[in-house]
């Protein structure tokens, strides 16, 4: 597609999650065999991606051991049987150092699991290890380069999970997103990044940056895979009020089933789309061109303009409060980038903050109309593919958006730049419409490994 | 008592609102004829009093006349069948003036009801008028008197309902507490005034100073009067994230009911205890050797000396933003009292408001252990009695605490100073355990009118 090759899948020749669920249940496939592969692959590139913030093969084979064990005693197999996951590490996990990026929480390690971490262990996930985050999951990088080009950055915050899955050594990873964290470094790293719905996924445990905003998501190699393990991430805790008590979709049943119709997608250009690289402009209008009736631009209410703006100074007051030890005790010892959101954050006025926290409600009732003309918002993850450099995590336009109005969004790596990496794809589906989201996902990923064909 | 008489209701001689409930309901009394006998009270009274800020007896008689020929028809009554209720003059009466005692609102008429005068039609009540609010529920008074002595204040915010209940020309009112606005009027007024748990009684339709504080609550002339009235506005909104779907606590039945042992009262000197006046102290003494082995004083942990200030903050830095249409098209026509408060809410740093809206957590800890030792906590509800002149509300200083907390609260006017003015006793309960907090209050209410007969 002159300049821009569509690939249904951005980890070419991986198994899908699906089929590796379905081998190591069925005992096709070890649980063992499997971690060892993951295992081999991590020692090559370690040295070169720097993923890792804490990484002990014996501990993934152990887990590993255990669980062969227990299916071949016969006993229930949790939904994620075997299947090794990453972890951001800003996710606390008993007994094993959890660092959060952050020179200050050196030999920090918590006594208590996230409420990911004991869904993960409960459902038979393998912790394969902590991956690395920016500075306290905001904007200063950290050791990770983008597995494509080791001299461009993997996007960040959730770098390390990315890169991961990215390069192949785990199928499957958790981040968090507060502006663009999962999305952006999803998109430069060219994997599926799915940031289900604001408080779809409890945060206990997971630091705390801005509780207005911070979302869990998950990476792996494909919608179908993101499903499978969102879905047993999805819940309520006492401990995170925007979790509320409400049955848990199926997604991974939906990411998997075929649309009761072709599904339509709404093309936004979204606040910054003038500034991005010609190439992405490029592919989008080739995208567009190619799903024809399928697709409509959607004109997005003026209302969307200062949004960025709103959600960036909730952002910062709230870092302000919840990082004050670490500025009071430390400032000296935090990244310049880290230091300087936390100073502006300091100057925000209680007024302002609360009148941007009732933005969402307004952006919302324009979203929830334009979600009775389409099944999902399309647009892009990232104004170009990764910019050369390890010194910034790169542009978060197109992002913060979707994190403001805690509306879900996927990004598919659809598209390679002329350069050679990945630039993604997103889609946005209606609040609490994650199993449809995910469906149109994985339908528009296969139409466009076919179309690529 | 030396100087404090106890009286066990504050409307000496007015029959209590489970009997009125009782008569109405049993056809012994006609809805019309109680109304005409509110309304020559009103018209009687209210030259001095000041107690409305909209009345218009054929409205009354109206709604008594309709639901007269219901019962006279056979059908179902409302719990609380032509039972005639105040309502504070910040709660939307659809097109009935809610003008929030504010001049940039004279003329408002609202669309829609509060959820609260939903529930009162629903449940066969008499909208019986609005009464008087300061300006926009905070500290600029508005015209009331109070009843006991025209030349003191009846407290405020609630300073209409107050009066109105204190007065007989009403037996039931509702108004709202953001710091002290339920409770210091009813001492100053002498009568039962309720704060429920925040939360329980959804605002939808109500003015919003303060989203974090603002609670609506109720004033009659005995706790199972409250508990009556209370129980049928409990629920759970969509439009105020506060509420929460649960079964509604039978406050009435508990109310009436007697506690299976006797309660334990928990007295604790709260900050400012020090300089309330000396005949609060004498009043308190006697109270807790008359309670004998059923009270003990429990200490305040030296958490709560600095709640006063933070909730002061949270209440100045949310009404400066929900305030701010009035403040930014006519400032100049505000109450100076309010236009402070404003401009002091304007310069709250939003990292300092975020810090105090997590301090609720750190005092309900402490209060979770301090009730495990106790049914209630007993305190005062004032200072002393209502002060001289109209030009201030007097001090909340014992009122803002248990606001800041959540936590259900009562005014019992269980004392009389040597100027003849009620001074009241508030009990504090455990949040959500709002019915043995009026069982214990009925008790006490019961206890101390035996006491001094």
């Amino acid at each position: 597609m002159d300049g821009n090759r569509m690939t249904g899948h951005g980890v070419d020749g991986t198994p899908s999650v699906t089929l590796l669920r379905d081998r190591l249940a069925s005992g096709a496939l070890d649980a063992l065999a499997l971690v060892d592969s993951y295992i081999k692959r991590i020692e090559a590139r370690e040295p070169q991606v720097g993923a890792w913030a804490w990484f002990d093969p014996e501990f993934a084979r152990a887990q590993a051991r255990t669980l062969d064990a227990h299916r071949r005693a016969g006993r229930p197999l949790g939904r994620l049987h075997g299947l090794p996951v990453a972890l951001k590490d800003v996710i606390d996990t008993q007994r094993i150092p959890t660092e959060n990026g952050c020179v200050q929480d050196a030999g920090r390690v918590p006594l208590r699991d996230a409420f990911v971490v004991e869904r993960l262990r409960k459902e038979g996930a393998i912790l394969m290890g902590k991956t690395v985050t920016t500075e306290l999951a905001f904007m200063q990088p950290g050791k990770t380069a983008n597995p494509h080009n080791l001299a461009h950055t993997p996007g960040g915050s959730s770098q390390g999970s990315a890169a991961a899955v990215a390069d192949g050594m785990v199928p499957l990873a958790i981040g968090t997103q507060t502006g663009g964290s999962v999305i952006r470094p999803a998109s430069f790293c060219g994997v599926t990044g799915y940031k289900p719905t604001f408080g779809a996924i409890p945060r206990r445990g997971v630091l705390t940056q801005s509780p207005s905003l911070d979302t869990i998501g998950v990476f792996a190699s494909d919608p179908a895979g993101a499903a499978l393990l969102a879905e047993v991430l999805f819940g309520q805790d006492d401990e995170d009020n925007a979790t509320t008590l409400c049955a848990a979709p199926a997604l991974h049943a939906a990411a998997t089933s075929a649309p009761p119709l072709p599904p339509v997608f709404g093309f936004i250009r979204p606040p910054g789309w003038e500034d991005a690289e010609p190439q992405l402009h490029d592919a989008f209008a080739e995208l567009l061109d190619a799903l024809g009736d399928q697709a409509f631009e959607l004109p997005l209410p003026a209302v969307f303009d200062t949004a960025a703006d709103q959600r960036k100074l909730i952002n910062l007051a709230e870092m302000s409060y919840h990082y004050y030890p670490y500025w009071h005790r430390g400032a000296d010892k935090l990244g310049p980038i880290t230091r300087d959101a936390i100073e502006q954050g300091n100057a925000v006025p209680a007024r302002d903050y609360l009148s941007a926290r009732d933005m969402p409600k307004v952006l919302n009732a324009a979203l929830d109309e334009m979600f009775t003309r389409c099944d999902v918002i399309l647009c892009p993850s990232a104004p170009g593919p990764a910019p050369k450099g390890l010194e910034t995590t790169g542009d978060p336009v197109f992002n913060g958006l979707w994190t403001f109005c805690g509306t879900p969004c996927i990004n598919l790596p659809l598209f390679t730049s002329t350069e050679g990496l990945p630039m993604g794809v997103q889609l946005v589906g209606a609040r609490h419409n994650d199993a449809r989201l995910l469906r149109t996902a994985q339908w528009l990923t296969d139409w466009a490994a076919g179309a690529s064909a």
